[in-house]
């Protein structure tokens, strides 16, 4: 333990309650206290970016029960208020930007949508790679461009929500190949497959793996099965690192940009704080690869950053107590007999 | 399924999301539109009564690492504003009420602290019942007194934390008497006991219910074993669901009054939803004795309401996906491919 970190455990252990008795706010409170090398964090403007990109295997195969005109209807939906990212995000003041990351849809001018289109959809990767690796970088350096943006307004809490239909496949194949767990057990019912369709997607995953033989290096990994989103949030997870943001995770597919990211640089992981375990059954998997723990586990499965954002008052409440909560002395409480 | 519940989950399947993939949180906005009667539940003016009661065993016995005198520095340091109940009651707008069930200490008049003490502290069970069953009426009586005032002044979703040193002897012992599960399971390390702590106090407790032999009823465990705070808890358990309250239920100790509760009226498990488990060992399985989940684990044990405090923004998140989401149909999106 730094000399920092053992400040901000005496801090934490000195408030009126018993020791440890905070259990994971605990922790949290240290690891952001530790992020921020002060004893008295602070977290100011948090924000979510979601990033929409669509997916060329969906014309092709049938990995998912919804169309994929869904995604940009769902960006529509974004930026009028009505899904439940727009609601939780309202509920708790984060602020909430829609990036179109590679969405097959014209969408008008709007202040309210950042333009971040390296293409309409990906290739589909059942015959070719998805991206190019010079668009698959484009992604990542707007990704990290967008963080950058934020960071010099203020943010210093951020978290990253995605939309796109089809995302689980590509969220699969790249957790099967950083893993090296068989793809079987990296896939699960994405949006609502049956178990016949969750079979369906199994055999046809398989197959693009068979297709695909030179993904080794996490970057030709993500362009080949990634998508424009999933990359863009690859680069933002590694300057929000590199600005020493606060980092929260959301479910199955944001977590495979951060697998991506995390083998380009494990340094990410320190910053990282793990808001919910998704009902997608490969994201258990992911978080037992990264050996981290998390603080939500409500069965949801919807994406956007929603597990972020109803984690977030329990972020707020880890620093909360450090700065804010008595200590044993300041409210003349007596401690433990020793 | 009533007509009213299946409207419900009509209501909730066609919000623009995959169906089930806010989880936990749809079925808790099921559970309150169904306590509620309407489709458009709203919660008003949540509220958290923290009682606070002293106990007669902790002058005669080790089973806590703080001394008696705590219980009133800590209501004292809920008055001031500086415990994590006030910290996170604070950050959600959660009106906070303290209250002196029996605690062993003159406090000055103030307004922010409901008088309602019994008596300086239960009785020392070693030797003795805790409470007369008179003064146990006493307090079921002013518990419902005290929940029917906050229902008039518009409350209608309500939780009930605790302060006593000593209070988990209590809760293990009245845990045992109504699972018929054996001490040594019931009893934890409480506010910090070491493990030769926890031997000891087994013991204890052991012979305590040696001691007693006429224990059967719900209301004589109660007198037997229990805490003015604790008996208060179980009166405000049962006006609140006779009131048909939504009742947010805390960790151990609390959990231990709602075991006298739903032995006097099962009916009371109709309101309440479960905050968290506790990191106390018998809590658990109290929450499978009742069959219920809780929707965070993160690891508490402080009481005071704090686990309520904590899960209260997932409470607020249920009711507003449920009044604030757009349907597919509301946003032009399209639903599944049948």
């Amino acid at each position: 333990m730094s000399t920092l970190q053992q400040q901000l455990q005496h801090k934490i252990n000195t408030k009126t309650k018993p020791l440890g008795s905070l259990g994971v706010l605990e922790s949290i409170a240290l690891k952001i206290g530790s992020i921020q090398n002060t004893c008295s964090p602070s977290l100011s403007k948090p924000t979510i970016l979601v990033f929409a990109g669509d997916h060329g295997i969906v014309n092709s195969k049938p990995v998912s029960p919804f169309p994929q005109e869904v995604t940009a209807q769902m960006v529509l939906n974004f930026l009028q208020g009505g899904a439940a990212i727009n609601v939780f995000c309202k509920q708790h003041n984060i602020h909430l930007k829609v990036v179109d990351a590679g969405v097959n849809f014209d969408f008008d001018n709007t202040p309210n949508l950042i333009d971040a289109k390296i293409k309409k959809g990906t290739q589909d990767y059942s015959t070719t790679p998805a991206m190019s690796l010079e668009d698959c970088e484009k992604a990542i350096e707007k990704g990290k461009e967008l963080v950058t943006k934020q960071f010099t307004e203020g943010t210093n809490v951020i978290g990253f929500g995605e939309m796109g239909i089809g995302n689980t496949s590509s969220a699969s194949l790249i957790m099967s190949a950083i893993t090296q767990i068989p793809i079987e057990k990296c896939v699960g019912k994405g949006t609502g497959l049956n178990t016949e369709g969750v079979n369906n997607k199994i055999a046809i995953l398989k197959q693009v793996q068979l297709t695909h033989s030179n993904y080794k290096d996490p970057m030709t990994i993500l362009a080949t099965f990634g998508g424009f989103e999933i990359a863009m949030m690859t680069g933002a997870f590694l300057k929000a690192a590199e600005l020493n943001m606060v980092i929260l995770v959301d479910g199955f597919i944001v977590t495979s940009a951060l697998l991506i990211a995390n083998a380009i640089n494990p340094k990410v992981l320190n910053n990282c704080i793990f808001s919910h375990c998704s009902n997608e059954q490969g994201h258990l998997k992911m978080l037992d690869y990264l050996q981290v723990d998390t603080l939500l586990n409500l069965g949801l499965r919807l994406g956007e950053g929603t597990g972020i954002a109803l984690a977030y008052p329990l972020i707020q409440s880890s620093v909360h107590f450090l700065n804010e909560m008595a200590s044993f002395e300041s409210a003349n409480v007596s401690d433990q007999k020793s």
